[in-house]
């Protein structure tokens, strides 16, 4: 049974680790720090977790911090992330950061995207959390950079095709599609019920994301050779899930290649990545409240090219589902622990 | 371990029942029914189940059916169910029904609502599935009657005044909203998406829903008295919940009586009912996916009133979960067990 | 042709103000307020009015505002309104008031549910904006006070019944369910789409809310006696709509009247209120975007009460086309002009 | 004024043309046909209607329609189409077909993905509805094949690109999102609420969407070179509207090409078309209920590929809207008339 602290609980990134840690049989939440809402329950800003999870907010220092818990998810924005992750290391503590500050192995790429880098010693350290591609290397590490959630929709998609070199890296476009709990809990005109519902748009069109370097990283490692991608975001007037549609052409390997077997091989002893039968579609309603990323590719024979599309709950497999993932490779749990539940559908 | 049948897979609450019972650890699935999708995988027919369910829809005859499990429930259309359920018992199988057929004890209101009973010996016999109320009776039972959603809502709300005298029966009116996975699976162009979508409206008013001679006859138990009350179901654009907003005047006891302490000592031992705090309404979003029934209650000093406000999750609460719940103690195991996932927000 | 401004335009009322009037054949827009958003296009702020209303935000005195319209619509918090109208009204303008501010006829009342009452000899003066109650007042006023979006889906619905003394007054009890647009566009985390979204609460329970005066008002004018109301909201995960359920004993005449005849007769001969045939309930989605009002009654013979129910768009009936509405007998226009779009559906 | 027939008024087209023709000056409806809700009021089948449109549902032979209009929107299935459409030409009558029979003149490929056609002499003489680029030729034409609602939104986005060159066409990727009303309104569990509420999937991937021929048509006109796409529609979670999300490299010459300023040279006189400033993306909501199609365009510097963006509502533009304007010009009517309605928002 390890202590475990969520740093940064009111976001929904925040409720959502106490609703799966609330179901997990060998960690228990000691602490969960909050500024705004210090001194409330957790289960008064989120009423969900009523007789489900009892804790107080608190606002601690790092120093307070590292004697309530040995196990520490971090899930407060960039660069506040950078402030805290080396104190909790350096405490002799082990993190989960669910911000962006880690991700990137190269600080030239994050000063590029972000701002300075105050911990660039720890980019090399740092484990990226996506266990279907990195699994030993994070089950050794101490501080593991969970993934954003666009990213670990396009990398799963996207990882068997370029090691096998059955696409051409150059044509990739990646058209993503995501729930608006993605853009977070602040209180903001262009998150409004009205201004979502019954809607939909792009933003950050053109390049601009900072999911962009992230994605180009993972998808560089898996081809062997830097990529450079198309990427556009939509907002979709659904609370929780992504949904990718990536575009390639096929290399004349690809052309002939069973995909739908390739994917299957590489997939199948997965417990969270399901590979779904051929001309199956994924779709968000049938990943929601999981830690599934669901996929699906076809071949466009008019035109010589292949679309690969993912399905993933962002806040469970794109960010506290796979975090909790993490936790268990990193503490030698099964890597399924409070992780197998079903989605719910509808 | 004891092995289970779903009657009637492919409807809402069999795929919930299906998600529930894989996330159980003292019962293994062993048969679902389906005519419709007869030889398709249950995980097809709801992709939320793959990897998670692994079994084939059948159409078995009862004959067949109850060499296959110990347990059933009978996810069925009422009349259909009267068919099948006397079968299962005569085979010495334990049942959850979570039709209408067994709800009501009078064969004669039953057919009032519906039609010829056939099998009226057994509504003596069936206990009413509302554990917070009839636990003992339930532990015991062959065969029990899952209340239905509405009734679910009502009773809970209701049951600590009425049997304290607190209001006056004749005044009760209720006014319940539902999500349309109450409607069931059925095509109809009414429960269309672009029907329901960024909409509200009545149906079936004025007294004629036939949850309400359910809703009449144990709010009837509890207040000692019978009871007619005035019933307004509404239909939600929103897949799961109920709330159920509540009226009545208070009597003189009422009126200064301390209900929300009344509340809490009625409620605060039940894992599945949480009294919320004073001034805090109940929301559907955050009941959502769990077996809990959220409950407030308010005055109206101007009016002498008192407003009850109650919310479940439909297919949960309001039908598989309480189902399972249900056979938990007909089976003798914790009745939690399988049930204590917090409900998840957003 | 007048010219017409908007004094507030950057709300949801405004948007739908600038909406209304571009389609108007008598009025030219020629000036709209917004201290937020001075100096920006009204269609930069909102661009649904792209190529279709051409003009800029400004922030202006009540001195500058008066040389650039003759009528005025006030769409500004109450208490602001109270700063504003009476300068406009000096300046001899006619005034729309969509604020509170003097919607209540007694200053004492006005102050007991709001604040001190700064231009209390204007509210005698002031008429009521309920055109199908109040015509021949509004066509003469310089100030109308435009109702409150309940208020009009409840005064309407119940008239007919208590002017007869067809119900018992005491026992009317209403249950009115809004769309989110009724919550304003300022940044707020409880109307973020997250928090709304596939959910369903009240608020403001037991008798709180600030249109619970202005309700019993104008109810009691219609019964000729004073009467106090139970009166819940709640709020829908959709946009635009309101319907109100109400309920309601049926005096020993009520009870055998001809109530569905009663409503025809009342109601007929009114372009925006849509008596549904018997046994149709109204629904939000077919008034949308529309300034129609539809009315239902039911008779529920086992507890001799009626329900009487109501649906209108907010927005529209329920603020920004009432308004319209109103300048339109306020300048002795047809009283439909600019208002006849159908809603639309789905 | 001219008299005007609606075959096929049942469905999500037929109400919305009811709706818009009620709005237009110049037009009498005069005759509404549905085979399955003969003899009720169209006003009974869609009740957003009541008090606005007075017309009955009628089952009609061609030889009895042709004595009721002058002018007929045939809104049914394609074959069906075909069936009726010869016969109202050779009674003297004009056409804007709704259904997909006219729209391409190969006969051989309407073959290819559809079935033989009946009628295929007609395929010349048709005009392709879309104002924008075949002005002229509608006015002067008997028959008007109304395109497609995902063509409609792809066309208008790239024929400017197209036509001077300044994309590679072999690298057209086109991301389509449609809201659900596009799926039609028979009873269906696939569109169901409960199926589509708070999700989103692609479907009909890898080149079989039977739009595509119709794409591909229209743009090989633009480019003056036969063009072949990959195209892939998804279903939205709202009711109304479509957003193509267009991918292509740029030429050297578009690379340098200043596309904002030929986008606004192209479409600043259209009434139906909006550019938006740079860097403000379309959004749905911002055309709900309107016949405007917004465009966006931005380039990827990164990629060398150019982002273009168009939002419709697929009811009007994409469908009832643009056979309104189709009627106007073939009518000699202002091509504005009926359809100058702002969206409405939120």
């Amino acid at each position: 049974m390890v202590h475990v602290g969520i740093v940064g609980a009111s976001g929904y990134t925040g409720v959502e680790l106490a609703r799966l840690l609330a179901g997990h049989p060998e960690v228990r939440l000691t602490v969960a720090t909050s500024r705004q809402y210090a001194g409330k329950a957790l289960a008064e800003v989120f009423p969900n977790l009523r007789k489900r999870v009892d804790i107080l907010c608190e606002n601690l220092s790092v120093e307070e911090l590292v004697h309530r818990a040995d196990f520490f998810f971090t899930a407060v924005p960039h660069k506040t992330a950078m402030d805290i992750v080396p104190r909790l290391l350096a405490s002799g503590k082990k993190v989960v950061d669910l911000s962006a500050d880690y991700r990137l192995h190269d600080p030239a790429v994050y000063e590029t995207w972000y701002q300075e880098h105050t911990s660039p010693e720890l980019l090399d350290e740092a484990a990226y959390g996506l266990p279907e591609l990195y699994r030993d290397r994070i089950a050794t590490a101490r501080l593991t950079a969970n993934p954003g959630c666009y990213p670990t929709s396009v990398i799963l998609a996207l990882a068997p095709l370029l090691r096998k070199g059955l696409i051409d890296p150059a044509t990739l476009i990646i058209d993503s599609k995501s729930g608006t709990s993605g853009a977070g809990r602040a209180a903001n005109v262009g998150t409004l019920f009205c201004e979502v519902s019954d809607g939909f748009k792009p933003y950050k069109v053109g390049g601009t994301h900072r999911h962009i370097p992230e994605i180009e990283q993972e998808l560089s490692v898996a081809a062997g050779e830097p990529i450079t991608v198309t990427f556009t975001p939509h907002l979709l007037p659904i609370s929780r899930g992504i949904l990718s549609t990536i575009y390639a052409s096929l290399t004349s390997e690809g052309k002939t290649a069973d995909l739908q077997a390739l994917y299957e091989q590489t997939y199948d002893n997965e417990p969270f990545v399901r590979v779904l039968p051929a001309g199956v579609p994924p779709a968000t309603q049938h990943v929601r409240g999981s830690n599934c990323c669901d996929l699906s590719l076809q071949k466009d024979i008019r035109t010589g090219r292949v679309i690969v599309m993912s399905a993933i709950d962002n806040i469970v497999k794109g960010a506290s589902g796979q975090a909790v993932q993490n936790m268990n490779l990193m503490n030698g749990y099964p890597e399924t622990l409070g992780l197998m539940g079903a989605p719910f559908f509808p």
